[in-house]
């Protein structure tokens, strides 16, 4: 989709940062009551707000009572994370791929004196049935174990049905808990192979400020306040936001929805992969990344231009009106590139590392104009 | 402010559940980018960010550097009282009337080994200087005191400058964390008293999922992500949420707004009290509650109908057009009334308290309406 700003004409590429906002689902209006408030306004507020939640599980096939409203896809990973401090001893583990929202707060954990642990991945950055066995059977104190279900760098899909049977088979019970803000909207998801996932509206053209958690069972939390939300997610309801995040699930996130945009963002990515590919400058992310292949989202790519460091061409190419980045927006703060070293990608490939990452309105124009651009930018540099 | 809803006209009484929303203040386009990102999309969602982090600190006449944006009133509250787990050790101190997403975690924090202790309140529901030194001469130990500035259900008002004395002249440091969510808006707030403070944006006429948070200095804070708000506050920042936020601040919050309602707050309020008080059946809560004491926000009150159980009166006023609650929308799923308990009310009084409470919109002629209809509605319950 072209954006402009101030005049020039810009292409985003950077929809796995944040999606364009699809303005058309801010329409409906919303009752403004206190849903926990129990007059008429409060009633009101509560029906929107069990309305929302019902559409919403009705788009992900799940119960409406296992779905809680959150502030975003961070504190939907944080909930069932720091949920392990009120529960017995046991370890919490998480794939070394793992989201800032879910992996910084492993520090913290463990100097809360909980042991944590890594679940290696392979080269093509996803954690097979196979290393998860491996790691299950060195820490038998597993208890919890956070594995994403799209990642936001590479776009690597991890296969959370074979994960799932080797939770179910490792003899303990291990709560799974599955960032999906790279999946729902994007691949099919089926939330029930978890205990626990995560969902963000800004990642599917919602508001921001609003998410969702998907709980199998309740869990004991760390935050309280007013009960809301079944007591898993205290504060006054964002009614607003949750009718937003039910309408844009409705819209991008049903099976055929996902559906008929997949095939389309993966000829679009298959044409700029082959295109890359032909300039002899560009390695993917990892290297044998195959446009065809269904192990990769058709949404994010990761690629490294040789003898050009990430932040060079992510600079050169805003000045030339496209809109990409090098790693997660959240870890724009933090040095280093630790998804692609838990790839065994060496550290110069590292950080020449950009993501390009689509979104539905990106046109097989913009994917022209992208390949044109970047073929001129890396005859300069 | 006379709302409709299905034809009946409606008249609002519950502004301290929820204000209603002021729907002039959702007009300005926000840049939809990430404020993370480095591209000319992320910088211009990162300088309307900064620019209204900069409105709010104006309006709050502090540095822009000490505000931080949350999801709300509860988170901001919440981040403060979980630093203590990062903390050495101390104990965590609140007051008795404290609301829900404070007290609530008070016990899950000396369930994960802090110890805890209340502050007393005396009859008219405040925390007198004598009663917090008394309570820091108790707890020698004590290293965090959270005291609210204006009650939820009373409207009570905590001399915040008094009570930073006493701490100050405690001969050991002392955090004092401040929940402002019914004090910003309606009363004049000085956050530099505190060394946190808490603010929501909903009950001041702004948008759900926002709020801010107040921090003399930096904390170590429990869950992480991606680094942003100073590494306070995790996950991608509501930026639409942030500038509503700041134009409701503006519009509301700034001293002059705030003392340009308050007389006619009071005005409104002491004509009810009046009546109510001629009707031989309404006892205050405190119920030496002078309509002219500065001592209560002019926007709460908190009265009992003798033998008419608050839950009756809330369903007989809302069947007559009528909002208004007993407690706090957000203790609605707990039973009992331990504010009031902490104020020495009796059981049976406490039962038939109602929360009245009222906004910028509320006119003089819905105060006529609601005595009305309580002097009608008492005499046939």
């Amino acid at each position: 989709m072209q954006t402009e700003t101030s005049s020039v004409t810009r292409h985003y590429f950077d929809w796995a940062g944040t999606a364009i906002p699809d303005t058309t689902l801010a329409d409906e209006t919303v009752p403004s009551g206190n849903p926990s408030s129990r007059h008429r306004e409060g009633r009101a507020a509560k029906e929107a707000l069990e309305n929302a939640r019902a559409r919403c599980a009705a788009v992900l096939g799940v119960e409406p009572s296992t779905l809680y409203f959150t502030s975003g896809g961070t504190e939907s990973n944080c909930i069932p994370l720091y949920s392990n401090l009120l529960r017995p001893a046991g370890r919490i583990t998480a794939s070394l791929t793992e989201h800032p929202s879910v992996s910084e707060n492993l520090q913290t954990l463990q100097r809360l004196g909980k042991p944590i642990a890594g679940i290696p991945v392979d080269t093509s950055g996803r954690v097979s049935p196979g290393l998860l066995a491996q790691t299950l059977k060195k820490h038998g104190d597993t208890r919890f174990a956070a594995i994403m279900a799209v990642n936001n760098e590479t776009g690597a899909i991890n296969d959370i049905k074979a994960l799932r049977e080797i939770l179910d088979n490792c003899g303990v019970p291990v709560h799974f808990h599955c960032d999906m803000a790279q999946a729902a909207g994007k691949i099919p998801v089926n939330l029930a192979l978890c205990d626990s996932a995560a969902i963000s509206a800004h990642k599917i053209g919602g508001p921001r400020g609003i998410g969702l958690l998907y709980l199998r069972r309740p869990l004991e939390v760390l935050y309280s306040g007013g009960g809301q939300e079944g007591k898993i997610r205290p504060g006054t309801e964002n009614t607003s936001g949750a009718a937003a995040l039910a309408r844009c699930l409705e819209k991008y996130a049903s099976a055929s929805a996902v559906n008929a945009e997949y095939q389309k963002a993966k000829s679009r990515f298959a044409k700029l992969m082959r295109s890359l590919a032909e300039t002899g400058r560009c390695t993917f992310i990892p290297s044998d990344r195959n446009p065809d292949s269904d192990n990769f989202s058709p949404y994010i790519l990761q690629a490294a231009f040789k003898d050009i460091p990430g932040e060079v061409m992510v600079r050169a190419l805003d000045d030339a009106g496209i809109a990409v980045s090098t790693g997660s927006a959240c870890s724009s703060s933090s040095p280093g590139r630790p998804v692609l070293k838990a790839m065994g990608i060496d550290e110069k490939t590292s950080l020449e590392g950009i993501r390009i990452s689509q979104g539905w309105s990106t046109t097989g124009e913009e994917i022209d104009f992208l390949i044109k651009t970047i073929i001129e930018v890396i005859k300069y540099l």
